[in-house]
């Protein structure tokens, strides 16, 4: 007995909540794989409706829409085996909410009807685990196979079977797992191992809908190349391609779908953030003689931070419609890869650049702007904001304010600080704001994931923007980006060397002169490491922690940042801890206050802000072991 | 046997992420209750970490912390019994996520040491019922006992046992359970039955975190009333008061503990949104001659609006740290309602208006706000706007834009909407945020929720501000909160008849001239309720649905609006279609877009925007019924 089972992995491009749009690319799909003689076609989970839609599960008319459109996919599998996600819903039932219940579920068709119910209590498979960190929402929504269980009065092993089926005239046994099931560790139950006790197994299949972050192919490919190797059965992975978010974060899915032998070994991948429909032979109950396996490659470098963000950027520009961009060009590093990023995706003449000095921005960033825009062909204009700072300042100081209770008059006085910050909003919210209306476009924030920690921005100033492609990224990894243009993407020095070289500034007061080597109080070589560990670490630092380390002489080592660095920089423990809840304070404080407002982030890493990073406005706390521990150590 | 237990209703302010502040208030309640010979002190759930707070609980410093102050609690229980909530740990295992194991725990405590590990695999109880709607987060960081016992390989009602302990020399058992455990309904498991039959329970007890919500305590009353009376045993109910908050949504938190006899009385209440100590007598075994019942009162009109949203806002202010507010004053009804609220809050004294005319601005509308300035007698200025905005859009329109593709130039046009756009930011980024630096405070923002519905507001214009105190009042509630603050509150005329009565206007332009009658296209007594269709309906109104009801003639009836209304406002259903698309557009499109920039909003309704509306910016969808019938509508 052996079958080589024709598998076709529709790694397609989900439209988050456009069951339309999606059901047309399966239907097409289908017709393809049928072409090519596919015995089966596998389509990602959710493929119907998308994954990340906010509440809109909360609308009974959008869930029969994608009831209606499932089976659409459902009746035009005749001649073909199609394996797909979609919401099901028991409308004779409802989950903990008291609203009607819905399972993530995984449907097998073939001719025209739904295989499974034989050992099932539906005509469907459902998802076991349910994520519940990072992003993920799974439990507010759906009914897991545990709840399910419960309800039942079942155990959770006992509703793991495979699914039954005929093909090409062989009986097989598909194991079906959603996602979140083939990452198990976790748990205390495992689907895969269940499923393949309820066994015999033929072929396991994961329909996924998995957003990628730097460095998470790899994870996968161990994990299920491990779980291929230990069951001995062949394991299929589909996941899609294009975006969702979630409001505040946005996620690119690379798919990366890929085929792995009973033995373990990758027999087949797609490539990455690309719709993909590829025909893939599977020597099921035999799996000795296949073919030797092929390297995935590395998914962590600068290639692949690169790959994400020109992928999000360009399908988040489609999908909000908009076609030109402004963007605020300083002279610095963040808005030259902005810029650059910008044009690469939408083309010269479609991106406005905007130089908009103050009496505080040397004529080095201004003329580092120029050759930016020169190097790129863009759109270029300079508009100077000194005399609009002067006029409010003006308006600001010299109008009287009458107290009514007595009628005295007085006025305002504009402090320093206060005058940067009335810069950065003449900038964006007068200026690029004002332009990008009237180009047709939208202006863009080119924070970077440093400056949004302890929030070095000004709200509505350079915080603004409809976009803000930066923001997952350390100081460290904008540059690293802002070389990878150069010499990869445009192979030519389109930033110019100066301003990689520059040191950082926001040149928003003559304290903050590039010329004289001033700039920003972060020092990125450490503080995008301590911030890293304040808001990455899976287990997050806090200074009790970071103390604790610096204590021992384990904290560069803790943090990952370069030996030797704390002790170059700080004198003793009062500047440590000095530094540390300056920081501390900003992360906690006035930064998550500037969170809330700020423009939706593209996520590049295992943590972006958002909705994967979970915050309340409750102000700066500090441990009663971290008092103890600053008392102990500055001798108190 | 009988005995009057004296327990002590710990209605605290609970300060989340502050255990330190929250154990300090615990233990000088538990001081003041041994002094009036209470038996019993109960404080709310989750009562030392407090209960909103993003994701703190992956920081296991905060954790211990938790653990350390918890510990502090029971050791003080000498000579009284202390009931509590807390994070419990269980270092030894992990959550689904990987991180380690939290329980929502509730703590019985007594002479230095915990009681009920006789019959629970931990010496605390844990929460059964995970809410997982609405800005429920409980699943993504607790354990829950369902999970517990799945894990355990026992069913849930054998863990669902009373804590047994010792009371003035009678053994009494008390059925413990955590604020969802109580709103059972739409569960497959009934914690408050469950622990009733492994009995006899002498006490429920209910500690709760239970946000505000217009007209949730009656609610409250209903279940919980219906609980006790049902098993025939006394219930006390402790809430605590305050405000938390998950970064985008503020909540308060009434308290408004209750206990009730066994008989479904309600024996006593605390009062709403103040903290209290108040020593009840239960009359625990025999409860047929307890006093006569106690009539809470209703918690739907506009005293309650008033209550919350001024509780909320002087909290909130009160724990951002801000003492002095900027508001714009444009003479309509938002910003003088919050005008009246942030004086009622802060004083005259802190609260400077602002008024911003341009050429648009009538004579009325200015001379309405100079009015109420008076009558509120706060600080007051006019800074006119026109000079700044005309210099703007003679500098974006006149500074040539070069094309470096060929070095061609072109000029910019500044069209009708682009300045109406420019005028809002000019008044807010500009004058408001650098007055607001200038006063050493904040500006507010002044959106009512159905302008937050449809995004009919600019961003970094009216849409800014640090708080919205109003945005989840629809513009009806608005008006009922001016005549409230007017009748009630002052108790004089201090927002002016004519702000009231004027038609409502953005003045943005001529075509918006109040004195013409002519103001905002949206049409409150008939838009407001279609709004709160889509977005406060449990299950959740769309297009589809409100055609179909439109077709049927049961729209007013469906949406609560006046009846013949939809009549009288369109001629047919080309025009209702046509409305009903304009608005679906901006509630899908750009409204979301515009929403994740906003700021924190103060959460009255059972829905406000932000973390309980969970939304992605996935634009604009019709479902294939919708297009069907509105095809059969038109005639197509």
């Amino acid at each position: 007995m052996a079958l080589m089972l024709r598998a076709a992995l529709g790694q397609m491009e989900v439209a988050p909540g456009r069951p339309d749009i999606n059901t047309k690319t399966m239907l097409e799909m289908m017709e393809a794989a049928r072409q090519r003689k596919a015995h089966m076609i596998i389509f990602p989970e959710m493929a119907i409706p998308g994954y990340l839609l906010g509440d809109t599960w909360e609308q009974p008319g959008f869930l029969r829409d994608c009831e209606n459109y499932g089976r659409a996919v459902i009746e035009a599998s005749r001649g073909i085996c199609v394996l797909f996600g979609n919401v099901a819903v028991d409308w004779s039932k409802t989950g903990d909410d008291g609203r009607v219940r819905k399972y993530n579920a995984f449907f097998v068709a073939g001719n025209g009807r739904l295989h499974g119910e034989d050992n099932f209590p539906y005509p469907f498979r459902i998802k076991t685990l349910h994520p519940n960190y990072r992003l993920f929402d799974d439990t507010r929504h759906f009914y897991s196979l545990r709840k399910l269980a419960l309800e039942l009065g079942k155990r959770v092993d006992e509703l793991l079977q495979p699914v039954n089926l005929e093909i090409a005239g062989e009986k097989i046994s598909l194991g079906c797992i959603l996602c979140e099931d083939g990452w198990s560790d976790d748990y205390s139950v495992k689907p895969i191992q269940e499923i393949c006790s309820n066994g015999p197994v033929d072929l396991l299949v994961n329909i996924s809908s998995s957003p990628f972050t730097l460095g998470k192919n790899n994870k996968r490919n161990r994990v299920f190349a491990g779980q291929a190797g230990k069951t001995g059965v062949p394991l299929v992975y589909v996941n899609n391609v294009g975006i969702q978010n979630n409001g505040k974060t946005v996620y690119t899915f690379d798919g990366f779908s890929t085929v792995y032998s009973g033995k373990g070994e990758v027999l087949h991948h797609c490539a990455p953030f690309r719709q993909a429909l590829e025909v893939v032979e599977i020597n099921l109950f035999r799996d000795g003689d296949c073919s030797p396996g092929v390297m995935p490659p590395d998914d962590r470098g600068a290639a692949s931070i690169y790959q994400a963000v020109s992928y999000g950027t360009e399908r988040f520009l489609r999908s909000t419609g908009i076609e030109r961009v402004v963007v605020g060009l300083s002279g610095g590093i963040d808005s030259a890869v902005g810029a650059a990023l910008y044009t690469r995706v939408l083309g010269p003449g479609n991106v406005l650049l905007v130089n908009m000095p103050s009496k505080f921005n040397s004529l080095t960033t201004r003329n580092l702007s120029m050759k930016l825009a020169g190097n790129l062909d863009c759109l270029y204009t300079v508009m100077p904001i000194q005399e609009s700072v002067d006029y409010t300042v003006e308006q600001l100081s010299r109008t009287p304010v009458t107290d009514l209770r007595g009628g005295k008059e007085f006025n305002l006085t504009i402090a320093p600080l206060v005058m940067e910050n009335i810069q950065a909003r003449d900038r964006s919210a007068r200026v690029l704001a004002g332009i990008a209306a009237a180009f047709g476009g939208g202006f863009t924030c080119n924070a970077n994931k440093s400056e949004m920690t302890v929030g070095y921005t000004t709200l509505y100033g350079d915080l603004a923007g409809f976009f803000a492609c930066l923001a997952d990224l350390w100081k460290h990894q904008v540059y690293q980006l802002a070389e990878y243009l150069n010499e990869q993407v445009f192979q030519r020095e389109v930033i110019p060397r100066g301003i990689i070289d520059i040191v950082p500034s926001a040149e928003l007061s003559f304290d903050q002169a590039v010329d004289q080597g001033k700039g920003d109080p972060i020092i990125y070589p450490y503080h995008d490491y301590l911030f890293r560990a304040f808001m990455e670490h899976w287990n997050r630092a806090t200074p009790e922690d970071i103390l604790k380390w610096y204590a021992e002489g384990l904290l560069e080592e803790k943090i990952g940042c370069k030996p030797g660095l704390v002790k170059s920089i700080f004198a003793g423990p009062a500047e440590f801890i000095a530094d540390l809840e300056r920081w501390w304070r900003q992360y906690t404080g006035m930064g998550v206050a500037k969170r809330i407002q700020a423009p939706p982030v593209l996520a590049v890493s295992r943590r972006a802000y958002g909705f994967d990073h979970r915050e309340a406005q409750n102000g700066v706390y500090y441990t009663s072991e971290y008092v103890r521990l600053k008392s102990s150590l500055l001798g108190d």
